[in-house]
């Protein structure tokens, strides 16, 4: 028998007519299958935990964990009640119930294990399995909780365990797309699209899917779907690029305004320099994106530009200015008004011209590139932040992604 | 070394400012001893679970107990967390979690067992342990509540199994009173009394203390105390009588108006036909509690007067009227205005006229009497509902219960 996981986060089951809706979405798609359905809390209560944990400036890691994790069972509880007056097998399960067990990092725990025997065991005697996303149980038999967005995680970690046909992801846009439909209204529902590109797209601005749950998802080749749960259409698959039988060049353009940019002048062009810098960045856990190195027009000192989460710019600058001997810069400067503009594509690893279009596009619009990066299968730009709404709109246009 | 418990209930969590209070109780009492801290939800919480439910008009036992038993999480884990953050080495605990373990009766689970190692165990890392109460988890694994008031039941439970010095139940009131402060502002705080005499006061109309824990501490002889989280005052101690030195004739005068009157007329006065009428109550769940037989005038048909919870007066009278046939009476007659007026006192036992004085009194007021009922130290009286307030105050007066 056929086997599907659905997730639905908190605004799908923010009220009671809304978790009807969601009873309403599992009773059709049941039919001929056994579902596990994945919950978050009721919209806004997760957030009124983390009110009542600020209010009290609680650090206290198990607390605060038991605190945010309290939700789900109203909702999980709510559903399967709902389920069962219609006649269907159903039970509700919290983290623990299961167990999905986690390591003790508590708030952004990882998912070490979930019993697969214990989950088949309720499948058998249920029809529809409603389990609490975002929690689980570590070794000391405390609550952990798996950091924002950490219901998707579990979705795809619980279909993975047993081996599901798919792991749906509800929300409230019916997939993933072309570029951000606010910015881009021409912006085009993509249909089918590769874990990379999914990845790429989430690291790069674009918020349907917790980045790890499509990391998780395609170490298991496991095949999402997100989709909405208002409209009800098939929404965006996200696949193995093995079964992306046409890949398209360019799959979307995404943007983000999360991080900001620091340039070190006049530093001494000697080997070592980088791993000096980048070494002190990582030993006080500072994420950087892009570097860019280059040698001054003297021949003789080197500038580095490099960017860090807009949260850690006057961190990354205060450590750097301590370090102002050991570094041996001139300068430095900082800018937080710019914009990481990326383009991503399955299909560029074959093809050429797809960076010789991505900046003669911007050049065409007057648009200065700030710094490059690159992998397999994006490219990004840095640009001024003015500039974001034109440049994506006119390299949506370029790579033909618009609905004609 | 001393080990206490105290158990705080929903108003006295029901904001952060009220747990900082019950963290200064607390932090006070802490000093020489070991704490265990049984707590409720946060105040509202527990009734919004319920409009939830009864919304969704669920009778689903399994998800109803995972959904009212939601709300304790929080309050535990914002206790444990702020005692911390005072340097007191504190654990918060859900009831799986220790485990306390209850049978299957969702929404009025008895609790079977409590691990006293593993509380032990803590104990031993832990200078409190901070415990969610009215909730369990039963041999499936499912959460089960303990009903309304179950909280005391879990601080009794707990204090039972860890023999603990004394278990302090918190409450808004500052103890246990003569009779109700409302009704009678001489009523006076009884500073000790027999569990006998809170079990009867309990079942007689005074809401402080669940049946069901005083009950549980009588079979342990564990010491209670009722008392204020706002005055800090002593409170009273319900102990066994045997540490009662000197005996009060009468502790207490208590009232309640949950309960209806039916009296059937009538009746063949054969052998056997309480029997008939008592079975078919019993077997329909339907609690009577005081009964008062005499045969009519005629000298061969008698009358029956009994007493059942307002809430099943309705099913009583036409259950009886659905038996007619098999009871064989010529009329029934309901009352719903009738009070029920207890004086009580370990006292009673050894001394006569109690009695003799709470008629006369009555009488003395005008007040007809409707029915009797005794027990070792207890006699209650039906009366008119009206005359409640006035029956009160003059008994309060007779047995001198006042203050001088």
């Amino acid at each position: 028998m056929k086997l599907v996981v659905m997730k639905f986060g908190g605004t799908s089951v923010g009220s009671i007519d809304k978790i009807n809706n969601v009873a309403n979405i599992v009773e059709k798609e049941l039919n001929d299958k056994k579902l596990i359905v994945v919950l978050s809390a009721m919209s806004g209560v997760t957030n009124k935990m983390q009110e009542y944990i600020d209010e009290i400036e609680s650090n206290e890691i198990i607390e605060n964990d038991l605190i945010l994790t309290s939700g789900e069972a109203v909702s999980v509880g709510l559903l399967s009640a709902i389920l069962k007056k219609r006649n269907i097998k159903s039970i509700p399960l919290l983290g623990w119930q299961i167990p999905i067990i986690t390591d003790s990092n508590y708030q952004k725990a990882k998912i070490l294990n979930i019993d697969k025997n214990r989950i088949d065991q309720f499948l058998k005697n249920y029809d529809v399995i409603v389990v609490a996303g975002f929690q689980g149980v570590n070794i000391d038999g405390n609550i952990t909780s798996l950091g924002r967005g950490g219901s998707d995680t579990t979705a795809v970690a619980v279909a993975a365990a047993v081996d599901a046909d798919r792991c749906d992801i509800y929300t409230d846009v019916d997939g993933v797309y072309t570029t951000d439909p606010n910015l881009e209204p021409k912006a085009k529902k993509i249909n089918k699209l590769a874990f990379e590109e999914m990845l790429e797209m989430s690291s790069t601005g674009a918020k349907v899917l917790h980045t790890r749950s499509v990391e998780l998802a395609m170490k298991n080749n496991l095949t999402l779907q997100v989709l909405s749960s208002i409209t009800k259409q098939s929404g965006t698959f996200v696949v193995d690029e093995n079964k992306l039988i046409e890949k398209e060049i360019v799959s979307g353009v995404s943007y983000s305004n999360n991080e900001s940019k620091l340039t070190l002048s006049g530093i001494a062009d000697k080997p070592g320099i980088s791993a000096t810098i980048f070494g002190l960045l990582a030993n006080n856990n500072i994420n950087v994106d892009m570097i860019v190195q280059n040698t001054s027009q003297d021949g003789i000192t080197a500038n580095i530009t490099f960017t860090v989460p807009n949260s850690e710019i006057h961190n990354a600058k205060k450590l750097i200015e301590e370090n102002k001997k050991l570094i041996d810069f001139k300068s430095i400067e900082t800018d937080t008004n710019i914009s990481k503009i990326s383009v991503i594509g399955m299909g560029m690893m074959s093809q050429s011209g797809v960076a010789k279009k991505m900046f003669t596009t911007l050049a065409d619009n007057s648009i200065n590139i700030l710094a490059i990066s690159t992998s397999e299968i994006k490219i990004s730009v840095l640009i001024d932040k003015k500039f974001t709404k034109i440049a994506v709109k006119s390299l949506h246009d370029a790579y033909n992604l618009g609905s004609k």
